[in-house]
């Protein structure tokens, strides 16, 4: 946790920190006394340098001193097709992490059916918080959750392409993903296992780019986080 | 799992797959069948396609069909800060998978000397072939444990700097990471908290080039795929 994420503040002088993660986390791992000055951000509106005024035994309150620079996005929207449920919570706070825009999280023929069920998808505001937390940032990206791959890509993804890329990393293809691409796209990334041969026709078909990284086959979490370094490298 | 991976083999024409994990996976989740065509690795040696000749229940036999060509290397040793023990699995699996040719755990100030006496310092043998599995390589690279920083920079690193960059990543400078360099280097990464100024200092003194990647403060795992994404690009 390099900044403690607040909900929206309706005082602009005065703000509790309640949650007991947090709390914790600053009293255990970071030893923090009256006085000290700690990187505190509101969701969705700014990041602060916050003096700690209080200390309780479940509850910090502090006041903000100064604010600061929030980090750029990424200008990406990251569609990935669902992951098992185990690999969801560190899929989502690493691509929030990173600065992606947006994330659509999207069925796919080897998505199991079932991890749409998975009560992990209601933890998706928990997961951007980490996310966020993790990287110093406080704009919560925007995840949609498509679960038809088809009418995705015919009635959606099709028009978005008519003004911006969408890249499909796939291991079985001719083209390698471009280096320092630095301009707004789309980034997807198949299942475990990949697309099949029929989806990856009808991304083309709908005017996506298919590309590899090289003969090496990688976990979705760890192929998102070096294609994403590959593609900016502001 | 994208290829099974065996110990050195004697016999250069029926092997047998042993390994519960391995024979549950080409089972369960490969549904695999007499006369059916895998990918196989030896350990150290070579990548084939083999055919299924016999399924026991606890057991497969292979025979090799053709050899296959194994994935590059990435030519790069990467020196981590060695990692909370949970973390260790997934961080030397994904920079096996990535084709990291030589890994070093190091000490550093921000290193809980507890993760020393972990137990799962005796596995890195497992993440390593796990790490293959998932690549689909089977050249095992070789990882060296550091538990002193000061020696091991001023007597070691200070010599490979002679002939090759070591890259240190660390949020606090100005200088940003190269893209697409594409050649023998050292990448270090340092602990949860980051490398304390005396030790930044200490690899400036041996000649080591710090450079962000951004403001954004990213997890190991994530910084490792990121910054090997943005540093070769072939």
């Amino acid at each position: 946790m390099n900044l403690v994420l607040l909900p929206e503040q309706t005082d602009s002088t005065i703000w509790q920190i309640n949650d007991a993660r947090q709390v914790s986390h600053l009293k255990q791992h970071l030893d923090v006394k009256i006085g000290d000055q700690i990187k505190v951000g509101v969701l969705n509106q700014a990041r602060y340098l916050a003096e700690v005024v209080e200390i309780q035994s479940n509850q910090m309150i502090v006041t903000p001193v100064e604010q600061q620079a929030i980090p750029n996005k990424l200008p990406v929207t990251l569609i990935l097709a669902l992951p098992r449920p185990k690999v969801l919570r560190r899929l989502i706070m690493d691509s929030v992490t990173l600065g992606v825009e947006k994330i659509v999280l999207l069925h796919s023929y080897r998505v199991d059916k079932s991890y749409w069920q998975t009560p992990f998808l209601e933890q998706l505001d928990h997961y951007i918080q980490l996310g966020l937390e993790q990287a110093g940032d406080v704009i919560a990206p925007s995840i949609l959750l498509e679960k038809r791959f088809k009418p995705f890509v015919e009635d959606r993804l099709s028009v978005w392409n008519h003004s911006q890329t969408t890249f499909v990393a796939h291991p079985y293809t001719t083209d390698v993903m471009p280096i320092n691409f630095n301009q707004q796209c789309q980034l997807m990334i198949g299942p475990e296992g990949g697309f099949i041969p029929y989806e990856i026709d009808l991304l083309k078909e709908n005017g996506c780019h298919i590309h590899h990284v090289g003969n090496r086959i990688l976990r979705t979490e760890t192929a998102v986080s070096n294609i994403l370094g590959r593609l900016f490298c502001a």
